[in-house]
């Protein structure tokens, strides 16, 4: 058995007891990276829509016509059913005998939930995406090595963007430089939108990259991050054209304190809330408070925001096997801001900081 | 006033009517594509999560609270309401006086819908995404332009692709060349995953890339788009490594005839279903009907498949001003596969081809 089916095996497994427990007959995954976690498989060849697994019968996936002989190839596991112009699961439900039970689901969109509803009037159908959710922030082995990759590559990335900024350089191609290196390394494409803001425009946390060029004495902060085997990695380094002005090297300097003392404070038992404090803290006694404007970090994997959250409002407790991001940020209205941003593994009740990228030297260019 | 500006406030007005006209007292959007189209802003720099366009009040956009000042900034014809930690639409639209009306919405989670009916007891919230999905269909002088950047962009990135296709190269290496092209020339992203599938994986229609080398006599399929401006393109050319057999040069040619008939033929009026049997009705004559395995094209703009569809199922009809595909396939498995797509305007009844990539002798190499 290859170790992916074994994952996904397990995984069903683990999922069909915790249903079962709770007095439900099925669970019905429709998100993506639901369904990819309980398959174990990217599906970089065919496009699942949803998959329904029964307590007591053989899991059944949906899937687009084209790629279902890929997909039937790939999931022994699983009972496949092609879907052709427009899914009705609501059909494949009623003619798999469900009827009065009761069904848990991740999410559905309104129109899904009352096709279902019509279809099957006498099923309970349940929100419960906690579920699924619960079981994915803590990875296992093979979800590790997988992370781990989609962290090199973006290491690879950010480098070569690195060395692109020069003044006259634009944004769009500081991007290009970042996306070339990690595409030829293996990147299934970028984790999320790549981040190239300079100048003004560094103190907008999320800017996408424009034709503006870089200048001399501009901050640049670049955010980004790649999927391997569909786990994503995400990875902020904020560098200057030319040296830095006092100030700068000074927000640089207290935004990398403020990092390092989350990254070998945080341990357990400790939850989101008080993560975030460790580098907020430090932020305000240095008089910055009001600029760090978003929480320290989340979790990283199938999506790139995921449990447990790192923030002032959360109450996720952190715990071994969690994968996640320390990003603190000082952003400062119409003049420039500094993001770093590293992902770490939670292993034996510190964090291991997976990303490599230079971060020390960035600010004496 | 800008371009933009007018364009959100006439795409605005229209929609009010709509809803006016259906007896209803507000549209709420949630979608991304949706937001985008009726405040004509592709958000580069803040996250939108809902608007609400009241008929007898300013709009409502919420926005995520980082970014949320270059949403005021921007959109002037509207109200910027912060969502901090969690959307709470509901809430908002209780304090605006929201009780008793008809609402249509676009599409909503079922979480969300729940909250709202259990916020808004009264109110009548029913699912229209219809009306935005009319309105997209027809491109303004604006999107077009827009819609035409992205199409030369993709151009640019598929001359990048096929120049570097040959022996020994990986599929990886075949998209880092297209996306760095494209990225240099504005690209905003990919406007999906980018497809680059040669030998047998050629015959699966949406393979993503691996480390698969390029073979002699592999076909090579290449299936990219770009975003400018949040609008889409959408580009396939299929290529040979060496000389192709007779079989493959056979296949291409089948593909290369039955695109060139269904675009000098469609033609107003026409619906969907008959567009797509100009190219089908001619490949079954070639005997690889069963090898056309999905439709022949759909419609492109801020969402990369869009009304109308071309499709055996689709009654869409063909309007002056739609943004097309057209794209022939024949897959035979486990063998290889070819396809070509071009994008497309339907201006004085007949298509303008958008994309100039060049096609006739990719088979001749």
């Amino acid at each position: 058995m290859t170790g992916r089916r074994a994952a996904s095996l397990n995984r069903i497994k683990k999922l069909r007891k915790k249903t079962l427990g709770l007095n439900a007959q099925a669970y019905l995954a429709t998100t993506p990276s639901n369904i990819h976690y309980l398959t174990a498989d990217p599906a970089l060849d065919y496009t699942p829509l949803a998959l329904l697994i029964s307590v007591d019968r053989e899991p059944t996936l949906w899937v687009e016509s084209m790629g279902s002989g890929q997909a039937e190839r790939k999931l022994r596991n699983c009972h496949i059913e092609t879907v052709r112009r427009e899914m009705r699961v609501e059909d494949c439900l009623a003619a798999q005998g469900v009827g009065r039970e009761k069904v848990f689901f991740d999410e559905l969109t309104y129109s899904r939930h009352q096709a279902l509803r019509r279809k099957l009037p006498h099923a309970r159908l349940i929100h419960r995406p906690d579920i699924p959710r619960t079981m994915r922030e803590i990875k296992d082995q093979n979800e590790l090595r997988l992370v781990r990759r989609a962290v090199s590559i973006a290491d690879a990335g950010m480098a070569a963007a690195l060395e692109a900024v020069r003044s006259g350089v634009t944004e769009f191609e500081v991007a290009a430089e970042a996306e070339y290196a990690m595409r030829r390394r293996g990147s299934e494409g970028t984790a999320f939108s790549t981040i190239v803001a300079s100048g003004a425009r560094s103190a907008v946390p999320h800017a996408n990259p424009t034709v503006k060029k870089l200048r001399e004495g501009d901050a640049v902060v670049i955010d980004m991050g790649t999927r391997f085997q569909g786990y994503c990695s995400d990875l902020t380094r904020t560098t200057f054209v030319g040296r830095p002005t006092s100030q700068q090297a000074e927000v640089y300097r207290v935004v990398y304190e403020a990092q390092q003392i989350a990254l070998r404070n945080i341990c357990l038992p400790m939850d989101g809330r008080r993560a975030d404090s460790l580098a907020r803290e430090f932020i305000e006694g240095r008089g910055y408070g009001k600029y760090f404007i978003h929480g320290l970090g989340h979790g990283v994997g199938l999506d790139i925001h995921e449990a447990p959250i790192l923030a002032a409002y959360s109450r996720d407790r952190l715990r071994d096997g969690n994968v996640i991001t320390v990003e603190p940020g000082i952003y400062l209205p119409n003049r420039f801001g500094v993001r770093l941003e590293d992902t770490a593994l939670v292993r034996g009740g510190r964090l291991v900081v997976l990303s490599r990228c230079e971060k020390r030297n960035l600010c004496s260019k």
